[in-house]
């Protein structure tokens, strides 16, 4: 069992050049959320399918992974309705670290978060953002991909600090 | 997506000759249950890998099942420890159905139930239980296997009914 720990910020304007980093179109739904916050998650990345079982909450959590063959995939994926999430996740290299920047899709359309994943709780605080990370939202569940797909997009105060000032547009370095 | 509709009893005392009928051993365990009792669960039966989705409760529920790899079992198992069950399954012909026989082993030894699926909700109605089922337990979601791999076995009232008198002792027919 390995344990996930990372940091989640709002992207408050995109790099240039997002689409020279590699990007894949990642497609996932969650079979059942626990009361606790765990989760068991399918996932289609590129052509690959993972089945992910999520424990806890927060900046650290267990996590198991499985690779599932498409037919499994697909048998499965019906129990996700009303539980799904879809977006273009880019890897930015920073620093000698990679930053994940997820830009959603569909309902979600005009949102932008990224994550960087870290060894050890010590390397994860002496991180230092780059200037177009905007503010950070690890541990806030509002902003778990579980949360999105099961409640949607965070409201209010969130919105006006995200690019576009929750218009829905993608932000400038996405026009 | 099938819908399970099934009956669930205690069992009185065993019908005779229960090891001449086809009888496998089921090990099943819980990655994730939902408040709404929906559920992930792992099952192995003899040589067979399962994974099946749950969503609602009682004698109705939704269900989708794929088979895995021992890989792939093995990979996520952990995720379900301290929800777990184990248990003999035995295939017992009734009237031209089945009546499916599950004596529980560990924690829960002594505990005996039954379940017969049938095709529609009129089927289910009609069905004549025979003389060695005890108290029927349908829809009582304390025994559930989801709840007794989370909760144990029930308590009180329903011990003084069962075989053994809740001593942990198998019923009759297995002594």
């Amino acid at each position: 069992m390995s344990l996930e720990i990372e940091r989640k910020f709002l992207v408050a304007s995109l790099p240039k050049g997002m689409d020279r980093h590699p990007h894949e179109r990642i497609l996932q739904g969650y079979l059942v959320v626990g009361a606790d916050g765990s989760e068991v998650r399918l996932r289609r990345k590129g052509r690959k399918h993972y089945e992910t079982v999520k424990a806890g909450r927060g900046e650290v959590r267990s996590e198991l992974e499985t690779e599932l063959t498409a037919i499994q995939f697909d048998r499965l994926w019906e129990a996700t309705a009303g539980r799904r999430v879809e977006k273009t996740r880019y890897e930015v290299p920073h620093a000698g670290k990679t930053i994940e920047v997820d830009v959603y899709h569909g309902e979600l359309a005009g949102l932008v978060t990224a994550e960087c994943e870290f060894a050890t709780p010590e390397e994860s605080r002496r991180f230092v953002a780059p200037a177009w990370l905007g503010r950070e939202v690890t541990g806030d569940p509002s902003y778990q991909n579980q949360s999105l797909a099961l409640h949607g997009r965070p409201r209010a105060r969130s919105r006006r600090e995200e690019p576009g000032g929750g218009t829905g547009r993608p932000p400038p370095g996405l026009e």
